[in-house]
Order: C-alpha cells, then structure tokens, then sequence
C-alpha cells in the first residue's frame, strides 16, 4: 500500500515538517515518490521513481520551503504498474482551464472503464485509469469549472462507482480545493489558533507551530496514517467524501 | 525574448552543461524558467517564477544528473501574461495517451484561435493558447498517436498559421522525437563520433566530450543562441522545421 499526504491552508504553508514524516516511510515505499504543489492556477509537480528515502528531488522538497495552499503528496509501493516514471503519482491533467493533481492509495480490481473521452493513460496503472475517468465523467457533467459545492456533488456520486472496485483512498485538487475520499485508511486534522507543538511520529522532529503561524492560519492536514502523535487525528469512514477550502472541511 | 534549449539524444544523456549555459543568461530573462524531461514516455516539468539564477530547483537541475533522450528547457523575459507560475513554460498536455511538452519564443500578436476542444489554457500566455491550439489540431487530424513522419508533415501544415501572426521560434516534443520551428533565430548542431572539447560562452567551463561518450552516442542540441564558442552552430531560415530523432535531424 502507497501513503498518501494532503494539505489544504488558507494562507499559502510550507509542507517541509509533513514530508519529512511521510518522506521517512519510504523504505517499505521505494518505488517512487511525487509531490504536486498549486501556486494559484499553476502547478508545480515533483516526481521521481526513486524512494523519497533517496531522492534529491525529495531533498529539495524538505529543504526549499514551497509555499501552497493546496498541496498532494503520494509515496508508492508498487500494486499494479511497473515502476516507472508514468506510474508515479501525483497524476496531473488540464479541465476548464485549470490544472487537476490526484493521488490514489489502493488497488482497483477489473476496473477496465471505457475511455472514450480527452483523458488517456500514459501508464499502466489502475490508478491513472481511474484519474482519467473521473475526468472525463466531470467533463461530462459540466460545461465549464462549476463552484466548489456542485463539483463536490458530483464527485459524491462519482466515488461509489470507483470504490465498488476496491480499495479507493484519494486526494484531488483543481487549486480551488482538496477533495478527499476515505476507503480503508485515511486521515485528518485541523490546525488552527492556538496553535502548539506537535511531534512527528517516525522521526526525532518536532515543531512548534505557535512560532511559525499567525492566529489567522488555518491548516487541514489528510495523511493515510497520523504523522504525529500528540495531536487528534480523525479516521475517515469508509466511502466518506470530504471537501477542503481554506484550511477547514465544508 | 526568451531562450529556448532543447535536446534530443539516442541514449539517455544529461543537459547540465547546456543547462549551464542557458541559467548563465537569466539575468536578463529573470521572469520565470521551466525544464522538461522525458524518461520513456514520462515526464519531469520542474518550473519555476523564480530568475534561473537565483531558483534552488534550477540548481538542482545544474547538478543532479538526470539522463533523458529529449529535454525542453526555457528561461522567461515576460512578453504577454503576468509573471506566475501558470505562465511558465514549458507547458505540458496529454493527447493520444502521451504526454506533450512545449516551449516558444517569441510574441503572436492578434493571436485568439477558438479552442472548441479539451485543452484550454490554464495561464493567459500567446504560447499556451498556441500550444493548446496545435494539440486540439493534432487531434482532429489522427485519432491516435501516427507515426512520426506523419505527426511531422501535420505539424508542417499547422506551423505557417501560427508563424504569420509573429515570431514563432517553438519546441515540442511527445518523447519519441523532437519538433523545433524556426522564426527568427534557433541553432542547432549534432554532437557525435569522434566527441571533442566544447567551451561556453558565457561561462568559463569546458567539457570534453570524448571523456564522457562511447562513439555510439549521438545528440542534438537546439538553442536560441549558440552555447559554445567553438561548434558549429547552424541557424534556422525562417520557418523551417525539423524534427530530430534519435539524436539527429530526419
């Protein structure tokens, strides 16, 4: 199974502290890594098959502090997909004008949709299918980049239809907001004022956000497994869609 | 105007050194700088809004060996669209389940194609709508990936309708070859067999090529300007295009 990391702020964050608790989980997920970053409507997208245990690319990621308020990070263990570059989550494509990044944690079985659409796979994934026909299914569905509550409908009907197929933990995001789907594993938490210190799991690291925040901040966090341990995590019901805007749920 | 580099090679090669010599003119072309790599048919887009003097991603591009058989390197003077992200190039799209890069030089003016089709800018560049004007024409004329002679002697047809809106210097590549139009200033030469020493211009650094090759390497380098002052270097006519595969003109 693949870890998967979001992040939705309402002040553009730096996701350094969190990578480097997801990016030490890499020795039993080395077939590959990728981050994608939104910057407004642009999008900045690391990718590399190397582990993140390894890679220089994730040594940029946790010392150069990109700052987003929508950020997607996936570290892969190989189910389906040779590893290769193509394979490498996130998967990013280009709808109404604006850029989609996705991310899969999860293995879907027989799932051979019909692609008839704009939206092909370059790899060989059950992932990227699934990416692709979601795609396709919201170009379906609207004429042009609806608001964040129609598209968080239609996802909603959306989701039963991949998750039927297996195991379907996912983050996507369009820049406007993170939506997540919970099937297995998934987590979440808000930070928000007043902030405190927190400590990473799996690494001797700990932050304290009181000195790297305002009292404005807010800052939700979705991780397949808590990276800290001395904050309240929430487990995701199976089959439960969230949608994240300015660093809260709606 | 920016500066285009592009590189096309028959055994997977690094650009540091060409890289070099392109981040060495940024001080003028300080708006921004992307590079794309292709491994097979993946892709690594490192973009960024930063000078590519200045930008820790440009640097771990000048030192980090990534070996790729087509590479699409730009650096950004502003003409059109604000100074973002979304406007950076190279840009990048899927058609035919391939990704696509591209990169130009150059200003269109008067330039608003209608794009009735799936790819639709995401910034608000004369180089991104070219881009998704040309996918959304490639997709009319095959309805799946042809071969390369063939995308060739569409790409032939669809250039002379951009070009004549204005200067139109532009590289594109899917990961099988490489496409360069020339408008008003491109160079390009072949690095093979017996390999010699080759210095930059604008930097005090030599490579020997011989000492890093075996003589069954071959690549092509396409620059706006000459890189090194000791190659022959040759010019572009206006609008000629040529594709390169496997490190040589066809």
């Amino acid at each position: 199974m693949c870890q998967l990391l979001g992040m939705n702020a309402n002040t553009p964050t730096d996701v350094m502290f969190s990578f480097t608790g997801l990016a030490t989980r890499a020795d039993e997920h080395k077939d590959g890594f990728g981050i994608g970053f939104f910057e407004d409507k642009g999008v900045r997208l690391f990718v590399d098959h190397h582990s993140a245990r390894q890679s220089p690319v994730a040594e940029l990621v946790k010392t150069y502090p990109i700052r987003s308020k929508q950020v997607i990070a996936h570290i892969r263990k190989a189910t389906q997909g040779v590893v290769a570059l193509e394979n490498t989550h996130p998967f990013q494509r280009e709808l109404w004008g604006r850029y989609w990044v996705f991310a899969h944690n999860g293995d879907l079985k027989n799932f051979e949709p019909r692609l008839h659409g704009a939206f092909k796979p370059v790899g060989c994934t059950d992932s990227e299918r699934a990416f692709c026909w979601l795609m396709q299914e919201l170009a379906k569905s609207h004429a042009s980049v609806p608001d964040v509550a129609e598209l968080t409908h239609t996802l909603a009907e959306l989701m039963p239809q991949l998750h039927r197929h297996g195991t379907f933990n996912m983050l996507l995001s369009n820049g406007q907001a993170l939506w997540a789907h919970g099937s297995t594993k998934l987590h979440w938490l808000v930070r928000q004022h007043p902030f405190r210190r927190a400590a990473l799991r799996d690494e001797n690291l700990q932050v304290d956000f009181a000195s790297v925040t305002t009292p404005q901040d807010r800052v939700a966090v979705i991780a397949t497994e808590p990276l800290t341990s001395d904050e309240d995590w929430q487990a995701f019901a199976p089959g439960e869609l969230r949608v994240f805007v300015d660093g809260a749920p709606r």
